[in-house]
């Protein structure tokens, strides 16, 4: 048998796009609880108070919303050769840039799906100053009851044209694996779920409803601690006047804990929690085959019409 | 730099051994909620509802409590192959067996801290009968309210007489990676607590406090799904005439949310839930130096004697 | 000013109608969760395991679902006599009968929503056998983990024509105090929500819908111990085949978290945590303009249109 | 058979002393959670985002710790004015003051065990200003995450020289109503728990170790939403440096889910949440015999020694 790849280590950060960059930034700190750790270049570069690695998002200013890249960090140097090897073999057309604040060099490429990935290695750990470090020296800092109080980076979801391809890419260039997918019968893969280790996904291909279109972003999670966290979540966006498009409910897929809301720059963002974990070495995917079964969300909660349609860059 | 290695994928199972296997048996299915698979031999197999393996506990008739052997799963059948090289290179004195209900052939050595500890890769999954599939089909099982309905097993905790020595040998033999440790100054390494992928431990060893006593368990935990499940335990132990040695706390190291039982055996039982989740690679293991560093358990709990005295087998 | 009265204390009992008497008594035992104390005359007498009285639902065997009748306790012997005194009064056509399986003699009268209610006073407390004793002596027996394992009767909801006439009478004669209402611009009384101490509704009174028709169930509440046990009930009642109808989620008036089912006799059922208390004896009740204030539920979860439309009896 | 009385709504306000005014006034609003309301002739007026009167709290400060006073609401001028009757009918000597911020008029006496307390009716209610209205109208505020984020005001605890007399002369003249009480055997009664309509406390008196003292505190209680608020609090405390004196852990009478430390003028403070609910109007109150039935604490937890010899103010 093949043997399965653990050469990703997880999320590292991602890079959202927005036309309204002070309204997002605020956004992201003020509501949704994360640090401001830096900014230059018309970027701010934030992280949650149990992200152990100096920043987890860049916010960008730019003419529409959408993912400027998603990285992932690999857990080597070696790895991250081994990987770029494997992409340049499957043909793909990417190159080294010299890293970012809080990264070090990083190899880019697009996604089949069209969105902008890098993988990278070095990476800057978080260094609590004094008055924010916290009272157990395993945590990077003192957790943060700012807004929602959003713990670390989680998981994120692309849209892509062609589902299947863009995750056997995933799977075979980067050990991705597979882990539940989503097959009405008679109609093209509509989701596939993946993880690099023992999380239920890292990465979610959701089908993009637009003929044509590339790239786009469904959404980015940071997780919460528990589901009271959730909860108390969507009394803290409605407080601040945030409105809730989906949840607080149950996912089936992942079975995790949701509450999505838009971020004034338009792109969504997920109040995670919860997700089963996967420890099986031979996981064998989960073929849902329409989404009655199991309901489209567990509890049987309808999903918004818009969670279905609405993406990033908005389409014109 | 060293690579990190992915080799082992999970604790497989437990042997637990027990001088009222009746008595322990009723505890492990009445009161902790675990179902009964398969006795044959002196044995019970037993599994939680969450448990994708056919069975995680194997419970068998003995003249003393204690771990009868713990077991590793590899991620695959090659790297199962190169850790037994590993252990044989380091001159290990192990053997192959052939395996045991549930699971196929196994690596059964002897760790260094005098557990017996088994490697093995083939295993069977548990397939629900009607009646008992889950709603979820990513779910092995529907939930089980029974007693405590523990979830799935989780992590152990040996004891070791050298506790340094043992777990630079679960390090570099088969990939455990040390996350926390604990050296009061001018003492011996009191624990260590190490993990193969996202947890914060898989496996605990702590110090033996019985000089020249090897072999013994400290506690095998099984996961509920969040902090209300544990402390929803402690009022079904109490229902149940199960007198609680120590909990509902949350311990300093690993963050884990703890309730401490002794099985009618005598063996310790954990419910846990939480503990933060590693995803850095290259994570550097926190050194507490001292108990008080953080407390002894993160709240300032006291831990009972009991906890720093009680092991199994009992010593005479 | 007048004076509150606290003449009524709470919820005692309320009497279900169903034509599927078999179905729905396994329904509540099974699923919900009651014990069965008592079966005569057609009749099932039930508990929640943290009800102190001996029963807390009469389940009738009938040939349409619906409510039989409603049962409040005073919190006196004299209490009662003034209160059946003040329906007298104000011309209320009810009468004395005997009592019942687990109460003595009640009032029995007519709302002038159509339902029919019963004050009284002598009720016989629950008092545990061996082996269903709780470890703690104020909780009269150990707690259900039985299906969703409903803990305590908690309030009802029923239609009514005239929802300010009927909270009157309700007021009025019998010292419930409006906590909230629901007046929507231009439109009648849509909702009341009234009190007898300290929750934030025992009694709400919706508008019934069809033109005409009075003496209708919206729903009956049983409550559980804290959010999180809403959410297990919502996987509990998949598991178990049961559709969710609406929920979990938070209420807006009083701020219920909550999860509706329809029993198998049609009757709605609600598993019910939280929900805020007053304290004040001069509240000041909240007057709600429209449903979109604060959303129809407090995150914006959208009602089902059966929430509006499903009673019971169901209309021909 | 006598009537329950009614007459008092709920704990209205505490009025703390402390040595330490800044220490203590920095801990209430940055740490417990507090809003300064007021502040005049060296109290500070606070209240919980919870509280729907103007102010609950009143510190004060004085040359030591202590209970200033301690003031219930009557449900009626009519109430208060029976009330005050009942207590100089059995020639307890109080007078009439003339009220303080937040409340009008009030009867001030003290109770056999030495505390002052206040009945009051008039009272002004907190009107959230712009900025920190809820959404939700039938909650007088945002709530307030800084720090623990203390709710409501809930209950308090003073000791007794003789706790017979005093809960009978609370009962007696004030209509409390005995909920539980711990006899051990051969001993006076060590605790009486007494609410006023739903709650299983609103006050609890307990014995006063010092031979001859009075009118000490053992503390006082604001409540959180859930368990998971009380387990956060924790965590909480320990980053803030405040040294967690008993807890998190479950009463085993009240069942109420505590934490306990000590504001930095002395005063013993509780985050507190749950409790049983009362709705029996003739409620049997549970006698404890020993400490033992049912544990000290529920689970088995030890109280430390310092929670029965510490009270405010600290004897000489």
């Amino acid at each position: 048998m093949t043997e399965p790849l653990y050469e990703l280590a997880h999320l590292g950060h991602a890079e959202l796009l927005t036309p309204v960059y002070d309204e997002s930034l605020a956004f992201f700190t003020e509501v949704y609880g994360l640090d401001l750790v830096h900014e230059s270049g018309g970027s701010a570069y934030l992280r949650a108070w149990g992200d152990h690695d100096l920043t987890t998002l860049k916010l960008t200013a730019a003419d529409r919303a959408g993912l400027g890249h998603v990285a992932w960090r690999a857990v080597s140097p070696q790895a991250l050769e081994r990987r770029v090897a494997a992409l340049e073999e499957r043909g793909t057309d990417g190159e080294w840039i010299d890293g970012d604040f809080g990264h070090g060099k990083a190899y880019s490429f697009i996604a089949p799906s069209g969105q902008r990935m890098e993988l990278y290695y070095e990476t800057e750990k978080y260094r609590a100053p004094v008055g924010k470090a916290s009272y157990l020296p395993n945590q990077p800092q003192s957790s943060v009851s700012r807004g929602v109080g959003a713990a670390r980076i989680d998981h994120i979801n692309v849209l892509a044209d062609d589902v299947p391809g863009t995750r056997a890419f995933m799977c075979d260039t980067l050990g991705f694996k597979l882990r539940e997918h989503l097959i009405p019968p008679g109609r093209p893969e509509a989701g596939a779920w993946l993880s690099l280790m023992n999380k239920a996904h890292d990465l979610a291909i959701t089908r993009e409803p637009a003929p044509g279109v590339t790239g786009r972003l469904h959404h980015l999670a940071y997780a919460v601690e528990n589901r009271e966290d959730v909860l108390r979540a969507a009394d803290i966006f409605c407080e601040l006047g945030v409105e809730i498009e989906f949840g607080p409910a149950k996912h089936s897929r992942t079975q995790g804990f949701f509450l999505y809301v838009l971020e004034p720059g338009g792109n969504r963002i997920e109040v995670f929690s919860g997700g089963f974990h996967i420890f099986a070495p031979d996981w064998e995917p989960v073929t849902w085959t329409t989404e009655g079964q199991g309901r489209s969300t567990a509890w049987g909660l309808d999903v918004p019409a818009s969670f279905h349609s609405h993406a990033t860059p908005v389409l014109p």
